[in-house]
C-alpha cells in the first residue's frame, strides 16, 4: 500500500457516509450503473441482495398504462430486471436514440434511485437519476453534454420586486466572452407549475444548450434569464427563508399572498436585468418564451407589453383567461374576452418578427392551442408553429429551446 | 373539482414521474418525512410495505463501530425502524442539538434515500438526505439556514488556467449590496480530496454562513472565492467534458496529467478574481482557507506567496512534503525539509496577521497537526488554535468556517 493509498483509505475511513458503504456486503464503489455500451444500449445494476423484484421506470422504455380515477393514463415505461449474479439485479435495454434520459427504481415496489449513479434531477418534489446518449458530434445527446467547447457562466442573483415587495431569486447564464465588454440580446425563459427558477437549468440542460449552440455558431450569443414564476415565492425550495418544505404543485404553505401577477411584476425582472448586465435594451434585443405556466406567462407579458419583445415563444402553453387556466373551449372563452383580444390586436399590430407555437401530439394543452391558433389563422397574425412527437414533458421543451434560441436575435 | 384542480390534476398526469408515485398504494405526496416536532425531535417515515427490515443512518445517533481491514472503526449511528402502520415504518429520534444532519436509509439492507425529503447533498459519490434543526434565531442551526435577511449572489464562473493549459471552474460568492459600487476583501476557500467548487457551497453552506454572519454584522461584507483544487479536472463530476462519471477519491480515469500543483497554479485564479470583481487587491485584503487536502493547499500556498495572505487557515490540514501527504512523523519529515523550513521562515516574517489551525480531537490528522504546532511554538511563530470535538467531518468544517470568517479582515 503506497503512503497516498494510505492517506485515501484514512480518509475514507473518516468521512461519514462512504465507510457504511464499504461496510456493506456489496462493494458500491465497484458497481458502474448506468453504463453505456458500445452500441447505445445501456445496463444497469442494481444491489438488492434480499429483494424478491426489482424494477426498472423509465422514459427510455417503451410506455406502460396505469389505472387512475380518471381511467387509463399513460405512464412511463416499466420492466422487471433480472438476478444475474447473487444480489446484483441487471438489465440492459436496446440502443438508444440521442437523448437525455430519466429513470428509477423500484424495490419490491417501493420506488428508490440508482445510488451508484450520482446525477440526480428533481421535478416538482419527485427525483429521479438521469443519463445522456449521444451518438455523434451535434446530436441531441451532445447538445445536452458538457463538451470542450466556451463555457458561459451561471448566477443565482436576488433582485428586488417592488411590485411583489420581496427579495427575489433568479438564474442568469451570460454567454462566453462576456466579461469582453460587448453587450448582448436578452432571453427571459419561463418554467412550469411545480418548477422554479433552476428547473431550466436541471431538466432543461440550458447551459449547456447555449453554450453548445452558441459554439457552433448556431445561436447568437445571448444572456439567459430564468426568473421565478410563482408568485408566492421567493425562490425555489429550499434556497429561501421558508426553508425546506416539500415542494407541490399547489404550494399552499407558503407565508405569501401574492400582491401581483407574473407578467404585472415582470417589468422589475427587466429593470433590474437591463441596469445590472450588459444588455441592448430595445424590442429586438429582447426574447421571451416559457414552458406550460411559463408559456401562459409569455403570453400574458407578450400581451401587456407589445412594445418590449420582437421574439416570443409558447411552449405547451397553459393559457389564462379571467385568471383561471384554459383546458378546453378555449377559442370561445378567448372570443369573448374583448381585454385579450384587443391586447393581442396591439401585440401583432407591433410587428414582432417571431411568434412561435410548440406543442405535442398528446399534450393535453393540444386543443387549447390548436383553439388559439385557429383564432389567429382567422385574424391573419402570422405565427410559426412547431408539433412534435410526445406530451406534456421536458424532451420536447430541451427541443422547443433549442429550435427557438436558432430563431432569435437574426 | 375546481378548475385550478383538474387543471392542476391534468398537469399531473403529464408528467412523467409524479404519475408513477401516485399510482403506487401509498401515497408518496402524502407522508412528511422528515418531520421536525415541536420538542426538536425528528420523525421519519418510510413506505416500504413489503420490507423484512427498515434502518435509519445518521450523524444525529450515537455512533457505532463497524470491522474494517484495519479493525474496528467508528461508523454513524444505525436505528432500526417501526412498521407503525403497515407499511409505514417510523423512528423519532431524541430531541436534537441545532445542526445540519445527515441522514440515509437501509431497506432490507440496501442502501437508499428518503424519497419524501427532495433535499440530497453529494459527499464525493454518495448521496444522503439533509436537514436542519434550529431551536433560535443565531444558533448553528439558524447559521446553516436560509434566513429572512439580504442574501449574496452565486455564480459558476470559467476562468483560464495557463499554468494548468485548461479552462477551469469556480464558484463565487459574493456580498449582498456587491452591485452598489464599493470594493470587497476576498476569502479563497479551498475543499478536500474527493471533493470540487461545488463542496463548499452544498457540504459547507458557505452561502447561508456568509449571509447569516454579515446580516448580524459579526462578519465583514466580503467576496468568497471557491476554486476545484483537483489538478486533473476542470470541474466537478458531470459539469465538464468529461461527462457524467462516477466520483471517486482516485479519479484515475480523467484524460489530464497534472502538469502543476494548487500552489503553482494558484496565482492564475488570483488574477482572473482581481481583474474580474470589485477587490481590494492587498494582502490585508485577502484570506485563505481549507479543509483536508484544501488545509495542506492553503499551508503550501500561504508558504509560496508570503506576501500574499493576511489571514491564513489549515481547517484539519492534510499537508504534503516532498509530494506525499503526511500520516505520521510530520515534525521529523519537516526539520529534515530545509525548504518547507525556509518558506515559513519566510511567511511569519511577514507577519501575516492570523494563522489559525483547526482539528477534531477524533481527526486522524490530529498528530500531524500536533507535531506541526509543535514546530510553530518552538520557532515561536504565532497562531491561533481551536480543537473540537469529533473528527474529519464537514461539522467540524462548517464550524471551523464560521469562526475563521469572523476573524478576518477586522
Amino acid at each position: 500500500m503506497t503512503q497516498k493509498h494510505l492517506f485515501l483509505l484514512l480518509l475514507s475511513l473518516c468521512c461519514s457516509f462512504p465507510i457504511v458503504a464499504q461496510e456493506a456486503l456489496w462493494d458500491n464503489t465497484a458497481i458502474i450503473s448506468p453504463q453505456i455500451n458500445p452500441d447505445h444500449s445501456v445496463t444497469f445494476r442494481v444491489p438488492a441482495h434480499k429483494a424478491w423484484k426489482v424494477e426498472l421506470t423509465g422514459d427510455f422504455l417503451p410506455p406502460s398504462t396505469v389505472n387512475t380515477p380518471d381511467g387509463p393514463q399513460p405512464a412511463p415505461g416499466r420492466v422487471e430486471m433480472n438476478e444475474e449474479q447473487f444480489g446484483i439485479w441487471t438489465y440492459t435495454t436496446q440502443p438508444l436514440e440521442p437523448e437525455l434520459y430519466s429513470y428509477f427504481l423500484r424495490i419490491d415496489g417501493q420506488p428508490a434511485l440508482d445510488l451508484s449513479n450520482v446525477y440526480v434531477n428533481r421535478d416538482v418534489s419527485t427525483l429521479a437519476n438521469i443519463f445522456i446518449i449521444t451518438h455523434a458530434k451535434g446530436d441531441r445527446g451532445s447538445l445536452y453534454s458538457v463538451n470542450e467547447v466556451p463555457h458561459g457562466n451561471l448566477e443565482h442573483v436576488w433582485y428586488d420586486s417592488p411590485t411583489l415587495k420581496m427579495q427575489r431569486r433568479m438564474t442568469i447564464y451570460t454567454p462566453p466572452g462576456y466579461d469582453k465588454g460587448r453587450r448582448y440580446p436578452v432571453l427571459y425563459l419561463l418554467h412550469g407549475a411545480g418548477g422554479d427558477e433552476e428547473a431550466w437549468i436541471t431538466l432543461g440542460r440550458t447551459t449547456q444548450i447555449l453554450d453548445n449552440l452558441i459554439a457552433e455558431g448556431k445561436a447568437k450569443p445571448m444572456i439567459v434569464v430564468m426568473p421565478n414564476g410563482n408568485m408566492d415565492s421567493q425562490a425555489a425550495p429550499g434556497a429561501w427563508s421558508k426553508g425546506m418544505y416539500k415542494p407541490d404543485f399547489q404550494r399552499s404553505l407558503t407565508p405569501y399572498k401574492p400582491v401581483a401577477t407574473m407578467d404585472e411584476s415582470f417589468p422589475d425582472i427587466v429593470k433590474y436585468v437591463e441596469s445590472h448586465y450588459k444588455v441592448v435594451a430595445d424590442k429586438q434585443h429582447r426574447a421571451v418564451c416559457g414552458l406550460s405556466m411559463g408559456g401562459g406567462h409569455s403570453f400574458a407579458i407578450a400581451n401587456r407589453y407589445p412594445q418590449m419583445f420582437d421574439y416570443i415563444g409558447l411552449f405547451s402553453a397553459a393559457m389564462r383567461i379571467g385568471g383561471a387556466y384554459q383546458t378546453d373551449s378555449f377559442y370561445n372563452k378567448l372570443t369573448a374576452s374583448n381585454d385579450i383580444c384587443q391586447q393581442i390586436d396591439r401585440l401583432f399590430a407591433a410587428h414582432p418578427k417571431l411568434y412561435w407555437i410548440g406543442i405535442g401530439r398528446d399534450d393535453f394543452l393540444y386543443e387549447v392551442n390548436k383553439d388559439y391558433r385557429r383564432y389567429l389563422d382567422e385574424k391573419g397574425y402570422k405565427y410559426t408553429y412547431v408539433e412534435t412527437d410526445g406530451g406534456h414533458i421536458w424532451r420536447n421543451w430541451r427541443i422547443y429551446l433549442t429550435t427557438f434560441a436558432q430563431l432569435i436575435f437574426n
